[in-house]
């Protein structure tokens, strides 16, 4: 339990005085994960009379939307991840706790984070997703996901660590494996993947090696469904089809990826050799309905009520990814940062409302601003408020100042702009770093 | 081997066509790890009619003097890495091999690289040093080296892991034990390693927490000599010993540790309890002495003649740490950047001479120009052309010129300077990141 305070007369914690602390009138909100909802969620409680701790089991938020370039060496993890405690320190009634949790106690109102428990009144649940394999596990080690900064790390060492072997091997055969790079999910992350991974072929290890050319690397991106970007409109997946071709990326619709192994992949009938698959294709939430014992689709989704509380549970509330909530038209939200963001919003102005004894705002339904999708150096895809659409230059100069306008902290913004800035005017890319895993022990 | 060229057509690497490779006249310099040593030499062989071999296990070369600020949270990893490739990118008769040497033969002039050969006619050994245990090799799990940037990432874990847990721990005597971090070795990275601790705790991370203050965290620095900062003149010890102390490091003098583990340490007779326990004590030679059965001394180096080449051996040198050269007066050379620099320098220069048929240089003599450490905020030492001492404000900007100028990539000097500026500001450091490592799985 955490609730004594231990630094009484600290002057730099505000409101987080004992007789604040023990004041029987301040509810408690635990929230679980500090991505795009539990963030918002919390920030949306700062100053407002609840006691909030926020659990995370890493001490960073990740803006995962840049992740892939992490992962192909565009950016440090640094750049793109930020301290909770940093981000939530002036918030004088936000703790923050680093720590697993691994069930809820609905009953009691306990959650269990390690070996301790942490006590609630009101508890949001925004534990996100992992990627998925459909039920083949054994895959993930062949074709790693892209959800941590550790996943992005290993991906990254993966692709320069083929490249290395290339150079120094004799056999074309095995040469061709090395420098045979898979995709597999065609949404906005294994686009922007399979777009990044060419450019650094293409341009920024051009130059470097002298026995293989990486310009001649195969860059594929598979997709079982029949176009790139289910999620945009028509006319921008053929766009985007487009720009990835121009870019040197091969693209393979409508065939299922039947067999991952060491040696690459089985798509169809068609075996092809590969030394780096990386996966961009399901997602799978986290295990809060377990631990909720809540009733969940099969992509193990909460299925919440429409003010994202869970049935007959009004004090738990469920967003983000681990939700499945229904617009209006009872189809279920997609899994983006938008959604996420505006439902930690929602849930705390409801919470607050709750608080005030003020009527409860009517359900949630998300502001569709756009979503947009970039392949590669001036070339991107964007639909805007369900209506707008458009690709190219434009598009591209949009993503990039929206990116940048979300990341969290200043410091961020401005190094990836200047990152960005410089690679644009150089072609290079400036994280190369081959680290941890086995071949840098 | 390595030694049919691939891309013979290729338009961008100059010289390193068929005719200029398979010409007899071309001597083979094979040059063992791109640290400061090696990379030096390569970039004097570039442009000279020789083809050279830069082989090592990492694919980016490491500015080894900062890798503190990564272990403190301050910089990010490839701020301070540069790919290899990169840098030697434009030397059309120089290639880079990433692989792990494991073997020299020297009667029929071959290294083996993983499971391959690569042959030489003249061999520079520039692989460095690792830290060392003094024979309890025990100890390297409970007290981590700081030599690569697999070790910082752990390093900057263990200590951001430890305020965490302390933020979560009830018990009083646990929670000082996760406060309380220890620096075993006073020499120059000893010293930096405990200020910036120092630094991150009163400063960066003092506003961030609710039930702990880092503030109160317990900083030690041990040595088992009589001061810190040895291989400086006295003053600027007791100087260096002035500033520590005002930034709240406890400085524990002429006692040797004589025990280190999971709890902590024994010092002499005391037990100090401690999570997190780093070395910067000793260091050893790599293995260049057992691969080419030649003498060393106690730390493994090989013992090199006047002109940094082997007994017996003209055709082979070995350089920086792993070397054991004497100066005029006999005393052996310190194992700093700038030596190795020199020597790297040398040899290519006598390589130069020699394939030319030129006199060969006169033996090899370091041009001290001087030396620093920095303490934190404001606060360094300097000795420079082994007369002028001073310290304080203008040695510390000194220290800060110097690190950045030497810094290779202009990206890297911008960024590393611009985070700098922005920490010297805000008091904030930008990359307080726990990854890797059991706590992040």
């Amino acid at each position: 339990m955490f609730d004594q305070p231990m630094r009484p007369t600290s002057p730099t914690i505000g409101s987080d005085t004992p007789t604040a602390r023990t004041a029987p009138s301040r509810p408690r909100v635990v929230i679980v994960g500090a991505g795009f909802g539990g963030l918002t969620a919390a920030q949306h409680l700062a100053g407002w009379p609840v006691d909030v701790t926020v659990i995370d089991r890493r001490n960073y938020h990740l803006f995962q939307p840049l992740l892939y370039q992490v992962a192909t060496a565009g950016l440090s993890p640094a750049q793109i991840a930020q301290p909770i405690r940093g981000i939530l320190h002036g918030a004088a009634n936000v703790r923050v706790l680093m720590g697993r949790v691994g069930d809820v106690d609905t009953r009691r109102r306990m959650v269990q984070v390690d070996d301790r428990e942490v006590a609630y009144d009101h508890l949001i649940l925004a534990t996100g997703a992992r990627h998925s394999y459909f039920g083949r596990d054994e895959w993930e080690k062949y074709a790693p996901g892209l959800k941590k900064i550790d996943d992005a790390t290993e991906i990254r060492r993966r692709i320069l660590t083929a490249f290395e072997l290339a150079e120094t091997e004799d056999d074309p055969v095995a040469r061709r494996r090395l420098l045979t790079f898979i995709v597999i999910g065609a949404g906005p992350t294994g686009v922007e993947m399979a777009g990044a991974i060419a450019e650094l072929a293409r341009r920024a290890l051009a130059r470097d090696f002298r026995r293989i050319d990486p310009r001649s690397a195969r860059i594929l991106l598979v997709e079982a469904g029949p176009r790139v970007l289910a999620a945009f409109p028509e006319a921008l997946s053929q766009r985007a089809l487009g720009s990835l071709r121009r870019l040197g990326v091969e693209v393979k619709l409508g065939v299922p990826v039947s067999a991952i192994d060491a040696d690459g992949i089985t798509l169809g009938a068609e075996r092809i050799a590969s030394a780096t698959v990386m996966s961009a294709a399901g997602v799978r939430a986290s295990a809060a309905a377990k631990w909720l014992k809540a009733e969940a689709d099969k992509a193990g989704r909460v299925k919440v009520q429409p003010d994202l509380s869970v049935p007959d549970h009004p004090e738990i509330f469920v967003i983000g990814d681990t939700a499945l909530a229904l617009d209006p038209s009872g189809k279920p939200y997609p899994g983006l940062a938008p959604v996420a963001k505006q439902q930690g919003r929602y849930v705390a102005e409801l919470l607050r409302a709750r608080l005030a004894d003020a009527p409860a705002p009517g359900p949630f339904v998300y502001r569709d601003w756009g979503a947009m999708a970039t392949i590669g150096r001036n070339h991107a895809v964007a639909h805007l408020f369900s209506r707008y659409m458009f690709g190219g230059l434009f598009a591209w100069l949009l993503w990039g100042v929206v990116h940048v306008m979300f990341l969290a902290g200043f410091r961020n913004r401005l190094t990836v702009l200047m990152d960005w800035m410089w690679s644009y005017v150089t072609f290079q890319s400036g994280a190369r770093l081959i680290t941890g895993g086995p071949r840098a022990p």
